[in-house]
Order: C-alpha cells, then structure tokens, then sequence
C-alpha cells in the first residue's frame, strides 16, 4: 500500500469550536464534509485525544469556522499545536457567538450544529451535526484548501506562532 | 440559516465503484475523508438512491478513483447524471481490478477499502472503509477539488449528491 495516495484526497481547513456555558474549545480540523441536504448535516472528525473531542461530546454541539486563503497564519497556530486544556485558545481571537458557540469573526463563512449521531472509529470519532445555522462573512473569499495550507501557509508560519518550525526556514 | 456558507467547505472529486463477481457499479462523489491515519480508514457519503449505495452494502468493499484537473469531462459524464441500474458506466472506460473492484486507469491515485461500519444519515449512508490497498498513478497530477469542477468544468451537483442545492438550474 502506498500510503501517499491518501494524501490526494482534498480537504478545506477549518476551525472547530464548542463550548458551555463556561468554558471555550477549539482545534484546527480539516475532516468536514456535508452528508446531506434535508435536513442540512454535516461530519467532522476529531482525535480522542483533543480536548475539543471531549468538549463536544459533552456539549452536543460544534461551529465550523471556514478559512479563506487570506487567512493570518497566526490565527491557525492559535488553535493548533497546542491543548484547550493547557491553555486558552479563544485569548485575543475576534468570536461572535451564535447558539451558544464562538465563532471566528474572521472566518470567511460559518455554521453551527446540534450532534445528532457519533460513530467511533477507533483514534477519533465521527460527529454528524444536524445544521442549526449558516452563514457567509466574505462572499468573495476563496476557501483555503488543506493542499493551499501545505503549501503555502506552512512555510510562510511567523516566528513567533506556536506552527513555526525552525527547520522549515 | 444562508445555506450557501455550506458551500464553502472543500472537496475533491471522485469516482467511487464497487463489484461483485458479475456486476460494477460506480457514481460521482464528492463526500470522501481519511477518517482515521492507524489503522487507514476512509468514510463515504453516498445516497440511498444510488444504485451504487446497494452495491456497496451487497459488496461490503468499495473503490475511490481521486480524479485529476486535467480529467476529461466526459469521464465525470460517463459516471453522473444516470444510473448504473439502467447503463454500463464502464464501457468504454479504461480500468483496472484491485481487490476485485475496478479502478479508473486515469485516476490520479486510488484506494481500495472494506466496509467496517456504516450510519445512516437519512437520505445518505456513511460508510466507513478500512483501506486495503492504495496507490498513486500521475506523482505530479493535481487534485481536481469541487470548486474547480464547479468554476472550470462547469459541473452541476446532481440531485442525489450532498452538496445539492435545489434552485441550481
């Protein structure tokens, strides 16, 4: 098996929140695909080992915040390479709540959802989230890809963010 | 809820094709995510109505053939917009058998995957595969993501993809 081959499937890259009513989680995810039309729903994968994975399971809900191309690298390394639970990732991130989420004010577009089915698939689990609410920040934005983010983002990543690798330079 | 916003997630394009001793069956998907990296599982989104959904569940096993940018339209046309009920998608179309599933020849790449666990979502199933085999065919080809085959290819989603949207003409 060569295992490469998997990496030509095509992702967009995302922020996935939750949070109750105290306490904010976040991480980067770049497994979201719509599953169906009527009613609206859609699956995210997420690590066991995240705190946003816990966090979902006992909140029963997440936000997808879509990035565009034009997205600060900062933001992305806000939210990865490091624990919700370590942590606060939502410190100097511009959100605005919808149903009960923060969501990312600069995403390009955006939707909330209520978890209606969980499927454990071993090291993460699949969350189908029925569709509460949607919409569009930047209508002329062009999604980042997950390719997009390889790359470009990543060796662009500023010295200071948690993404930057000394021997990407 | 603007039902655009979901539109701004990010897919590949795929042909996904499932077999059994006598009979093929394959339909145009873009719903395709690595789910899980050890052991390699893959999920599917797939409708009901298509006859390649009851093949996948007759089979227990199905293909994903990742299609390139530069794939011919009429490849995507051989596999969208009729059933495998009614035509032979595959006359015609070079392929060759992997794990007794046929592969498009002019897939940029390719996995093979046995049914693990299924959720029904309603209108669609999610199927989730254990890789089996994968391998890529064109190194330097480049993933054709949706949006390019909606903005270059001038693709319209079908009535039974998850991404369908009932007033597009």
């Amino acid at each position: 098996m060569n295992r490469k081959a998997l990496q030509k499937l095509s992702y967009g890259v995302y922020i996935v929140t939750t949070a109750d009513s105290s306490t904010s989680a976040g991480c980067v995810a770049n497994s979201a695909m719509q599953i169906t039309s009527s009613p609206a729903q859609v699956a995210i994968s997420i690590n066991h080992d995240n705190a946003t994975h816990d966090a979902i399971v006992q909140n029963q809900k997440f936000a997808i915040s879509v990035l565009a191309t034009d997205t600060e690298p900062a933001l992305i390394g806000s939210f990865g390479y490091r624990s919700s639970r370590d942590v606060d990732k939502f410190a100097g991130i511009a959100c605005e709540m919808h149903d009960g989420i923060p969501v990312l004010t600069n995403a390009m577009a955006w939707m909330t959802c209520r978890v209606v089915q969980t499927m454990d698939c071993g090291t993460h689990t699949i969350f189908l989230g029925e569709v509460l609410d949607a919409d569009i920040n930047k209508e002329s934005a062009i999604p980042m890809t997950y390719l997009y983010y390889h790359s470009v983002i990543k060796g662009k990543s500023p010295k200071n963010a948690p993404t930057y690798v000394p021997d990407e330079t």
